[in-house]
């Protein structure tokens, strides 16, 4: 077994995260080396080697692995793209970079041969990755299902709990540390979004491209959606999803969902994620645990650190196989529209409507729509201020 | 990669669970060439190769890989031996044969090269041994507690949910086919005792024997157990449980629970498994699917024959690390002791008695005693048909 020596890329909350888990187990097998930060004058209160010239990590030759837990998805896309042709193997927590660059980074992989990990980028503390690699790995998956952001989560939590507004919540999240400093990534369903796409890939074997993929966020959410929901008796949570219909046609979405109480993911609180993977044969399995923060976060980078002792790379089997399910947008949701002005209907084309009401303030309907739809129209929607939610009839 | 052409032993629920699931994802990388039975003519209503001489199995050159799911510890343990001293990789379901045997089964698969899977055996369809051993495989990990065993869940969930007998409701799991075909192994807590063992090998490293481990099930369960749970706001499950406490010594037990809404695993209904695994900066992880049933446990299985197709194989990382924690039953526990003689009060030693209750028919105490005792004096408090259950403050 080889001793680890770390480059990290960034001090944010989970590389300081990272940094603090590996010196309390103390172990002699894995030490950070030195790390790479925009301003090494900075004063951040730990002992460690800071720089701010990458090529001091990639010229120590006693360093053996990097560890990329920078914001910026572009230079984090050098640093990786750099580190695998040194033939070095690469921990990334940067789900954005992953999510545009995959199909880049499996070849760059296989030609190199060092591995790439990065569990920690898709839902914090659980292992889905790993675990759709490894163990769900036969045509037996029909659907991922999941609360894939802790920072949306909490907001909605603590808006259903607490009765607080929009504003108020994203500004406890962010001061909890669970937000990523543009909030735009976490509350427009980006971040949920780029988990699908690297989800999509270890659970079905297709790569599809952000951009491909409808995606609605919370930051239009109201009071009005709020008590739509507790009246309903449901919880609305922000859910990314992948299911292959019977057909092998792949669906996608990022969009709130308005949850009844007899689902798993219901009861996903706080800065928590759940994700429900569902299987021909299994049923439904549910992993859940945090979803955010410093600690757990890190602690998942430090098993991906841990796998490379075991020279673990992913085989992306499913990428491999011979066949591969279809990504599709012709499907019909069922779907929740609240939007005030009443010319903002007209945006979707509902196939049918099936309840509507309208008041001096606010207005909604329940009715069908395609997905292909939505995806056409979410600049108008995201415009417009309306709010979007899959509204299933259980 | 290879194909897996396999010699199948037992043709039980999961057996057959496992020749359906691989009838129905009809791959071409897997098939059953040979089932091997106590009665190859019993109708079985399959087409399928059956016999009844193991030597079948053992002398046909095709066969590479052997999946071994029988009743019978003693005949399991001895076809897995002779499986892997052939050098044929193993995928077995038996828990009881692999908790008695694995120190053995640990060293026969380093002498011979050949790999035994098992994770079907701890708990259905949850990966829980493969996260243990590839996820969790730092010394960030302090417990894993779980509902380790459907058809007692399935018992006592009923007898909460629907107020009926503890007799009426094994009846009900027996018909379902959750009960193991002994109910002993179900009722008594062996199975989960089983399964506890096999986890802390991967949890924690060390190997500890069942006979070591208090052990407590659910068969003397009555109306008032039900009552006083309820009263309290509780429900009682069957729970595995295994912590490392903070000076590194390691406690077991298995026992009935009196668990309180906040926990997880409160409300893991019906035949359903879950796991909590808790960690020093991560929190807990709950993990939660099918814990009984031929096709979640079918599709265990097939998940560990699909791994052998990469020549997966457990590390037993933790088994070889230079430091392990040390078994011991020195530890106190609170616990709700439920008897109907007056002399039964004396078999436990309780350090402390903090509540005492006595009427014409039942009498119960809540006190603290040491898991030592507990285990000292497991066979008497069976014989007197008292009921024990843990009774932690939260």
């Amino acid at each position: 077994m080889k001793k680890l020596n770390i480059g990290l890329f960034g001090f944010g909350t989970v590389g300081r995260g990272l940094f603090d888990v590996i010196g309390r187990i103390g172990s002699d097998e894995v030490s950070i080396r030195r790390i790479c930060v925009r301003n090494k004058r900075k004063d951040r209160g730990v002992r460690a080697c800071f720089t701010d010239n990458p090529d001091d990590i990639f010229s120590d030759p006693d360093i053996n692995v990097i560890v990329e837990l920078i914001d910026e998805a572009d230079a984090s896309f050098e640093y990786v793209c750099r580190a695998l042709r040194h033939g070095l193997p690469v921990v990334s927590g940067n789900k954005k970079m992953i999510a545009a660059h995959l199909p880049e980074l499996i070849a760059l992989q296989e030609e190199t041969g060092a591995a790439l990990l990065y569990d920690a980028s898709a839902c914090g503390s659980i292992p889905v990755i790993r675990n759709l690699e490894e163990y769900y790995d036969n045509d037996l998956l029909t659907s991922v299902k999941g609360i894939l952001n802790g920072s949306t989560n909490y907001i909605l939590w603590r808006m259903f709990q607490d009765g607080i507004s929009y504003a108020e919540a994203l500004r406890q999240a962010q001061e909890l540390g669970f937000a990523e400093s543009n909030p735009s990534l976490d509350v427009d369903g980006w971040d949920s979004l780029f988990k699908l796409i690297i989800i999509t890939v270890h659970a079905f074997g297709i790569y599809v491209r952000p951009e491909d993929v409808f995606r609605f966020g919370i930051s239009s959410l109201n009071d009005q959606d709020v008590r739509f929901a507790r009246e309903k008796g449901r919880r609305i949570k922000l859910v990314g999803h992948v299911e292959k219909l019977p057909d092998s046609s792949l669906i996608m979405s990022v969009m709130p969902q308005l949850l009844s109480p007899n689902k798993y993911i219901y009861s996903v609180d706080e800065e928590f994620n759940g994700v429900v993977i569902k299987g021909l044969f299994y049923g439904k399995q549910f992993m859940f645990g945090r979803g955010a923060g410093g600690y757990p976060t890190g602690s998942s980078v430090l098993s991906d650190i841990s796998a490379l002792k075991y020279d673990y790379h992913y085989q992306y089997k499913k990428i491999h196989a011979e066949e591969h399910p279809e990504y599709t947008l012709d499907t019909k949701f069922r779907i929740y529209y609240r939007y005030s002005r009443p010319e903002h209907l007209a945006i979707l084309p509902f196939s049918e409507i099936l309840e509507q009401y309208t008041s001096t303030t606010d207005n909604y309907v329940v009715g069908l729509v395609s997905l292909a739809d939505l995806h056409a129209h979410q600049k108008e929607l995201e415009e417009a201020g309306v709010f979007v939610a899959a509204y299933p009839r259980d």
